[in-house]
Parts: structure tokens; C-alpha cells; sequence
């Protein structure tokens, strides 16, 4: 994969060597995510940020990691809005935008509709979430979070032990991250959910067929012993038919401290794609979790924007340019990035 | 006319050579809105982008015209959030906003609004669109549209045949478009529509004062003969009092690659203000003249840029600095641009 | 108080040599919101501009501001878009947000929200009006403009006579005002409400405790005979149980300008924090005094940009380098700050 010019529509396209290349840029984007330094590499660009879908946490990453390259940001924040409402294509809606940007992000609640989308653009696209399908800038950073945990423990991602937990059965999330992770060697995968809610059989028989383990079970505690990584998710409740079908799942895996103290490694890190749900009934991972340092789940949505900013520096040919170009802050910042 | 500080409200403002001002300015835009250059010429100046009613596509082209020359944009997309939902008064809506920006674009279903909001304002305000009355800036790109390709066909304005299909009756697009083309000379209007869709008497007795032909008629295959534009609308479903009433037109009208070979000459050229309806019930421009080189409306929406970066340019007299101001684009980029 | 690195959550942290500190800033920037120089002193910085509940004017302002002084703006608009509906905590979206900009200025209907949220947040927050309880920066852009009016005057805050009409109850902009104006010496306070809408006891009881005077009454035109400021408000109609509830006060107390002309000295000038209501019911300021110079409800709006701007510059620790990188406007524009 050469990144320039290119759509980001799946995981599938990356390699491993493509991901190496890129975590190696996400790196240096660290002391501009960190306001130590300010890059004007892509003054002048304009990111076309089309959420069709409501969304703020990913649509404001994307613009933040866009403006800390210098750029500017046109964006829009629902579909009752848009023209699609009224019938228009998505041939024509990219044909058209395409005309506006030089890079769109795109989210739609519709299963392929970024790539039907992006085969019309005349710029490239960026899939920020294709309903239940991919949201591969999420499955990246998740993955980048994971290297640096390791890393800062001296440890690889090849050999790792990661217990994913929750509805694996709806979280695209979940997915692309186990599609991402196959490209490393000998990982061990943990799959605890309710029965009903199990990584479907196509993502099991990828993760053997590449030569990993994965093991199911319903209990939480038993499968989270010997994890270097907990992936825990929240319930993806709009994808059930009614809110009484999905409440039958709520609260059932809780993690709170007093487990991960009686039954993790010392060293466990915790994960989570956010949001997680505080609901009394819900709480999937306890507030009482907070101060564990281990709790990597800002850390990631830190690390969202750095993956960000590479994937645009490496679409639009700028990552080498954005030394030469950059300069101390000079407002009161504290060095405050978790990634 | 002057432009400088000027409101732009209405077409009427224009004369011909308002108009040749305007598209010289706009021709200037070209590298901008292609990606090759850059300019920062209105760096520190703020567009306030008033959309009272939703918008996905004038909003983001006029964003994006402003941040193409180097500006910051402040938008609003509803009127539920608005002041005006609390009784307040355009007068007052005016006073205040125009506190904030440098130039407003502003949008509201209200006919007439844009105009007391002007009146009031400190900076000049250009309508967006304003119910069914005004939306000089899309007449604008059309009319400049039609010049640009017949010039690539060394035709020129005057003497032109255009016909116009679908609902001219309740089409702002249309009504505008008349307007400015009678400024031309010999134009020879055919308009193609449902019997109850038709022109308003008063545009075509203003097309006839000035010495214009306009043919109408219900038919569409002998309508397109001759003509060197087909101006092709969308039936404006909203505009009817019930969903049933506008679905008796839907479909009519249609024109689609077989036809296109059959009666039209083949130089002609096909316009549409867009969206154009996709639905199988409607498909006014079918997809299948996606491929026809002559199909001009995504240089339309392309145009859309340079028309709107001229207006600005002109409003704050900045396009005598444009030149000097610019640089190469740094960044991968491919020349994109159907205008 | 120091600014640098604070959160401003509530009128209560300001002493007032910290309101006279913030003044003298705000004074430094009235030629840039006049569009008489442009600066770029906060060139890469990014806001986060977190409006949970609508707005259009406070958040356009917070973000005109932003941009006033060369930084780029992210924001959200609504609640429902955003992972507090899925049941996320305020410290979680918090600790996320504040990963992606370098001030975050929230609005929430929720007491108390933002200064949960602040406490959980990385970079400093401004609370942009949390429900019935606080919205500082009203407040300080209404004490502003009363010293700039009576300063033109040649008066001073202190031995004000300020005449608060209308709905004394609900308004919190009254209340952090009257917080405010205890700070100062000798204010003579007249609270002009219906019976039920009364200044709530502990203000009055804060007013009296500070040695200053506070008379309530009902009847509008003995209220004001000699007042130096009147400031009218609307009824807050959306904190009533009901529409009726609320109607029942609508145009109770109305100015206009023959009242004005019987019963006010010839130099009372007249603030509102607005919207005012235009609705023929309602009308508490009657058109007929938008020709009246001493009409200073649009240079309050006006000021607010000033005060957000300074605001800004003094938590950000770039107040001192604004004057060395600022430069000439080279765009249209006319000097129309009402400030």
C-alpha cells in the first residue's frame, strides 16, 4: 500500500508492513497532539467531514487531527439535511463534495455505502464508520494503543494474550481489530460474551486459519487471568430490534476493580472503543477503575488523533514536510497527552 | 455596481457587465479551486454562515470558497437553535451576528427575509436562498456555466437556444436563470413542463419584453432538438401541499442516454441545479448519461466554488491581492476540477 | 486570581482587580473585533466549542472570538448527537474531549454539569451557560458594557443606580450580575418584577450584606425615574411548567420609547441580555427605542467578543503577545464595532 492518494475504506487493505509505516508516522505526530509544537503543512486543505450519522467524539477527532495539520475543516453532522434525503445518489453527493475537499471522512449508517461513495470521489475517502460493517481508523488506533502498551512494558504484540469481552457479536470494532491482529504472529484470543452475543464464526475461522488461538466462554473471570490486554465493550444496543432485546444483556460482564485486583496480572492493561455506559444498570467497566493506571481507555482516544493525523499526512504526501515546517507553541499548554 | 460592501440579494442587482466582472474574477479562482495554488488573502477574516433552513451542499460551497481564500467560517445550520425560534426579530438576529463576521451568507425559508436581515446588518450579507424567492448565487453559476461551455465550443451567450424542463413553476433556479439570460441578446427559450408546472406569465412576458423567444410546450423529445442547453429540474416536491399532489408530476419528464442520441444535437450540453432525484419513480437525468461528456453538472457545482470566491473576493475588494499572495499547493493533489 | 491554566465555571472567582485586569485586556482587543488588525497569535490552537444544548449566538461568539485571535474551532451543537446519550459520564467525555483542544468552552442544561466536567478535564473549560445556575461570561460582558457606558458618561460603576426589570427570578444572567456588581462600592439595586418572578432572597440578601441598597417593586415607571441603567429582560419561558404559566407574564412590563421619554433621565441607557422577545404579546423593549443612542443592547453583544477574546488571551498566557503579531486589515470593511 503507498497511502498517497489512496481511499482508507477496510483494515483489509493493510499490511503489515503498511502498519509498521504508519505507527512510525503516528509517532511523530505526538508532540503537535501534545501542543508542544505546531505544523501549517497542510495550510490552505480542506477536509470535507461528512457524519451522515450522528456522531461527535469521531467526527471532532478527525477535524482536530485535520486542524493540527494546519488545515481547515467544512463538515456536516446529519443526513436530514443533505441532499440524500431527497433521493440524490451517492455517486452524485461524492461527485459533488468531492469538488469541495481534498480529503472527505465519511460516516453513514449503511453497510457499504463509503466505498460505493468513494469509487465516485474525486478525492480520497476515509470511512469513518459504514454502519455495522468498518470503521477502520478505529481498529488502527486500537491497535497502535496496544503496541504502545506493550511496548512501554517491553513487550511485542507478537505472542499476545488479549481477552476481548462483551457483545463481540455486534461490535464492528471487535472485528476489525481480530482482522488486524492476525497479521502479527501466535496471538491468543479470549472470547467472553453472553451466548447469544459470540464473535461470529467467519472472524474465529480467520483467527485459526492464520494460525492463533481463540477460546469462548461465558464467565469473566476464569478468561481474564492470564490476559496482557482487556478489550471490554459496551452492549451495542442500537443494533438490537427492540431496547427489551437488548436490555436482557445489560450489566451481565462488569469489570471493576476488585476483580481485575483478585484475578489480572498485575500489569493487565484495559481497553475499551468508548463510549462506556455509567448507567447504574450498565457499567461495564467501573468508575472505581479510574484511577488504575493501567486503564487505557483515554490513552486510545489520544492515540485517535496521532493515527489520524498520519493517515492524513500519509494520503496527502506532507509526512515529510511536517519537521521542516513546525514551531514551538507558544501558549500555556500542559503536556497533557495520554498516548 | 460596485461589489465593494454591497449586499448581494437578487439577480436584479446585475447588470452585463456586473457580469463579465464577475466571471473574469471567477476565471482567476480556477487555480485555487483546483488545488494548485493557494492564497491566504482573507487570513483573519471571518464568514458567518448562516443556514436557517438545512443545507448540506450551498453550505459547505460557501464555506469552502471562504476557507479557499484563506478565511475562517462560523456557521449555524437550524433555525430550532436560533434566537429566531424565541421570537426574535430578523432585525435584531442582524444587529447581532454581523458582530461576529466580516461577510454573512444567510439562508432562510422565509421570502423576503434576507432582505430585512440586510437592511439591518453591518456587513454586507449575501442570500443563500431565501424560500422560493432568491438564490442569486446558484443563477450565477449556472448562467457562467452555460458561458463556459459554449466557449469551449467558440459559441457565445447571445443567440443561445436553452430549454427548460420539469417544474418551472416552482423552481427558484429557473426564475433566476431567466432573469439573467434576458440580459443576453436573442436567446431563444424553449420551456418543456407538465401543464401545470409552467413559467410564471411574468418571466416569460419579461423574456419576451426584452426581445427574447419562449416557446412552450408539454413534450419532451421535440422540445430538445435544437437546443445547445437542456436545463433539466427536479420536481420541487416541497413546495406542494401534500406529498400526493407533487407525486403526480414525479417521472414525467425524463431524459436519458436513448433519447439524449436520438433527438439532441451532439454538442448539448445537459444542466441540472441539483440534487437530481435518483429514485426509480423520478430519475429526471437517468445515470446512465453519467458517462456523456456533455453532462455538465458536476462543472456546475465545481463552478459553484469560483462564482462564490469571486462574490467574496469582489464584496471585501480583495481580488487585485489574490495574485501576489499565492503559492503552490504542497500536497498531493490531482487536478480535479470539472469547471 | 491568575487565569493562566483556570477553568472560569463562576462569577464568584473574580475579585475585582481580577474584573479590572480582564477589562484592560478586553480594551487591548477592541481593534481586532473592529477589524483593524488582524492577529494569529493563537495560530494552531485548537477550541473545543461543546454546546450540549442549542445556541447559536453565545457559541458563534465564543467561537468568533476563538478566531479572532488566529485559532481553529471544533465544535458540537447538540446532546443527542453525543455519547452523553448512550449513557456516558460527564468525566468521560471530559477526559476524551480534552484530548482534542486546547480550551473547551461547554454548555449543558444541567446544573452543575461543567464543573464536573471541568474537574475531569485536561485543558481549561468555560462554562458557556450551565441551566438555571451560571454563564459567566454573560455576566462579565454585561458588568463591561455598564463601564464602558457610564465611562463615556464620565461616571463610575461605583454609586451606580441600576434599575433589573422583568423576570428577576429565573434569569441568571441577573443573578450573576448582581454577584458581580457587589464588588463595587455603593450600588443602588431597583428590582422591577411581577410578584412571583421577585429577585430570589439570597441575592437580595448578598446585595444588602455588601452595604448596598436593593428596593423591590412592581410598578415599571417609578422604578427607573433615576436610574443610570436599565436592564430589561425577557421572560425565561422554558423554566415554567408551562406554556400558560408562562404566558401570564408575557408584556407585564414593557418599555418603549414615549415611557422612556416621560420617566427616564435623558443619559439612562438601556441593556438587555437578549434575545428580546418581538412577538406583539410580548415586546418588553418596543422597537420604536432601536433609534434611541443610548440602546445598548447591540454594543453588549458587541462586547462580548472583546470579553471572550480576553478571556481567552489571559488563560492561554498570550494577552502580551498579541500586540507584537498583529497587522493592518487588508480586506473591505468599515469600522462598525458598537463596543
Amino acid at each position: 500500500m503507498n497511502f498517497v492518494g489512496e481511499n482508507i475504506l477496510s483494515v483489509s487493505q493493510f499490511s503489515r508492513s503498511d502498519i509498521d509505516h504508519l505507527f512510525l508516522v503516528a509517532e511523530k505526530m505526538i508532540p503537535f497532539a501534545n501542543r508542544e509544537k505546531v505544523t501549517r503543512v497542510l495550510e490552505g486543505a480542506i477536509l470535507g467531514n461528512m457524519f451522515f450519522e450522528p456522531s461527535t467524539r469521531t467526527r471532532v477527532s478527525f477535524g482536530c487531527a485535520w486542524n493540527l495539520l494546519g488545515g481547515e475543516v467544512r463538515e456536516t453532522t446529519e443526513i436530514k439535511a443533505s441532499s440524500l434525503s431527497k433521493g440524490e445518489s451517492f455517486y452524485d453527493t461524492a461527485r459533488v463534495l468531492s469538488g469541495y475537499s481534498d480529503v472527505i471522512v465519511m460516516r453513514h449508517e449503511q453497510e457499504g455505502s463509503v466505498s460505493e461513495f468513494a469509487e465516485a470521489s474525486r478525492v480520497p475517502v476515509v470511512n469513518g464508520g459504514d454502519g455495522a460493517n468498518e470503521h477502520p481508523s478505529q481498529a488502527l488506533l486500537d491497535l497502535y494503543t496496544i503496541r504502545q502498551e506493550m511496548k512501554s512494558q517491553r513487550k511485542q504484540v507478537d505472542g499476545l494474550r488479549i481477552a476481548l469481552i462483551g457483545d463481540l457479536r455486534h461490535g464492528r470494532a471487535v472485528h476489525s481489530l481480530c482482522k488486524l491482529l492476525t497479521l502479527y504472529e501466535n496471538i491468543h484470543f479470549t472470547l467472553i460474551s453472553p451466548r447469544d452475543l459470540g464473535l461470529p464464526q467467519k472472524y474465529i475461522a480467520e483467527i485459526k486459519a492464520r494460525g492463533h488461538a481463540a477460546d469462548e466462554m461465558e464467565d469473566l473471570t476464569s478468561g481474564i487471568a492470564n490476559a496482557d490486554i482487556i478489550y471490554m465493550t459496551r452492549t451495542q444496543e442500537e443494533r438490537f430490534s427492540s431496547q427489551e432485546q437488548a436490555n436482557r444483556y445489560r450489566g451481565l460482564l462488569r469489570l471493576n476493580q476488585s476483580i481485575y485486583t483478585e484475578f489480572c496480572q498485575p500489569n493487565t492493561v484495559i481497553m475499551h472503543p468508548l463510549p462506556r455506559d455509567s448507567r447504574g444498570e450498565a457499567q461495564e467497566l467501573d468508575e472505581d477503575l479510574n484511577e488504575n493506571p493501567n486503564l487505557a481507555i483515554f490513552r486510545q482516544t489520544d492515540n485517535g488523533v496521532v493515527i489520524r493525523m498520519a493517515l492524513f499526512a500519509l494520503i496527502l504526501n506532507v509526512a515529510d514536510q511536517i519537521e521542516a515546517s513546525s514551531r514551538d507553541v507558544n501558549w500555556y499548554t500542559q503536556g497533557r497527552f495520554d498516548g
